[in-house]
């Protein structure tokens, strides 16, 4: 497995009425999470958008355990459980400065050719970057 | 079972880079379907929340089967399958004009006090008027 | 002059923790608002997109008098005060149900070529559909 | 005058199709740089919001120069040109990372009691520490 952390603080924008961070800016955190992620192995995912590679996501499910509120700095922590085939699993955790976990997560992305949108394998240099850093 | 529909013009900022829905958008889709569900029984939420009653949300997922593209004029049917407890399920599908499903989803909610936070029944109006819609 | 009206019902997404519209999103409401004026006249501004033509905004201007709240229904009122050239100037209001003014506002845009970003003249088609309701 | 920076990464879903970040999202960006500029001072809006004093924005304006793009590092300057008064007027400038100026803006927002929603003077704490590295 493979497990990264990164952090964002909450915008007031993404806080609702009820004072706390909308339920839908979760999803955006995972990406974040995702992201940083690819980035900690030397990737970015604007270039492989660039290079022809996008990754469609498949499914999101998130389970909501305690509200993040505004001006929180909040731990996003993304796991890869399993070694990515042509579809790659993250899975999310979410916690506040207290180490409380406000939420869980999961989201089923596709590597897929940006022109015939059709599924492809992950690029082999990301999976030589992955090998190297894997923990059984 | 109770069942309504509702629809939503993609707008522009709604849209990513790859030129279709940002897929944090569809959760703040799925709750305008159950807002406008609640108003077809004579309920808004604005209403339960300043009379002390909340809606938390538990739990989210989204199954993406074909991208919302800018412009796009979306169906939501919003599905109630079970008679609601201190939890309420909701069902979603989201169709394009040409009737195309797009996703399928699904949340979770708790009727909840706003000033302890703690889960409580439905109201009982709404229970009444969900009787006198639902179909078997 | 030309004006057009159109609605848009508050979303729970939208507001922030002071129980208003986040400050940004009537950025976006104008858009929906800019959006219908030119569907009044026959056009879509996907179809220009995917024809070559490309609005970027140059500017954005807005005065916020009354917060708008959850769930209001609004007025997007649209105004172009003077025929567009290679810049479109919009003009905007934004009502809640009780008539009640809570913004204006101002975007100016730039009809450009998409492919070299270049600022281009409006379609010869939407200057003649804008003669024929323009009022002195 | 007093003057600080602030980084924010451009997330995914801040695009949109032209493949830009969507122009309301700039001014969720000044937001972040004026939140930012309180905590160099010792403040957190948060803790004005909690103990009473709020800050309603009464005016936007964004000049949009070049566009920013998919997870750009931009800087974000934020500038107070002139004392506080119940009135505090910030200027913004945005950068990405090989410097060009991407868009400049100003917000003004007027300090108010969060129960009387009627104007009211600065904190004196924060009028201090203002003070104390203000620069003719």
């Amino acid at each position: 497995m493979y497990q990264t952390e990164t952090n964002i603080r909450v915008r007031y924008g993404e806080t609702d009425r009820m004072g706390y961070v909308y339920y839908a800016y979760y999803a955006q955190y995972f990406e974040v999470g995702r992201t940083e992620m690819l980035r900690t192995l030397g990737f970015t995912y604007r270039q492989w958008e660039d290079s022809g590679i996008i990754l469609p996501v498949k499914s999101l499910s998130i389970q909501y355990i305690a509200p993040a509120t505004y001006d929180d700095l909040l731990e996003i922590r993304t796991i890869l459980k399993d070694r990515p085939t042509a579809r790659i699993s993250f899975d999310y955790e979410i916690m506040n400065e207290t180490g409380e976990l406000l939420c869980t997560g999961n989201t089923v992305l596709v590597f897929a050719d940006a022109r015939t949108r059709r599924p492809t394998r992950p690029p082999a240099e990301f999976m030589n970057a992955l090998s190297r850093v894997w923990k059984v």
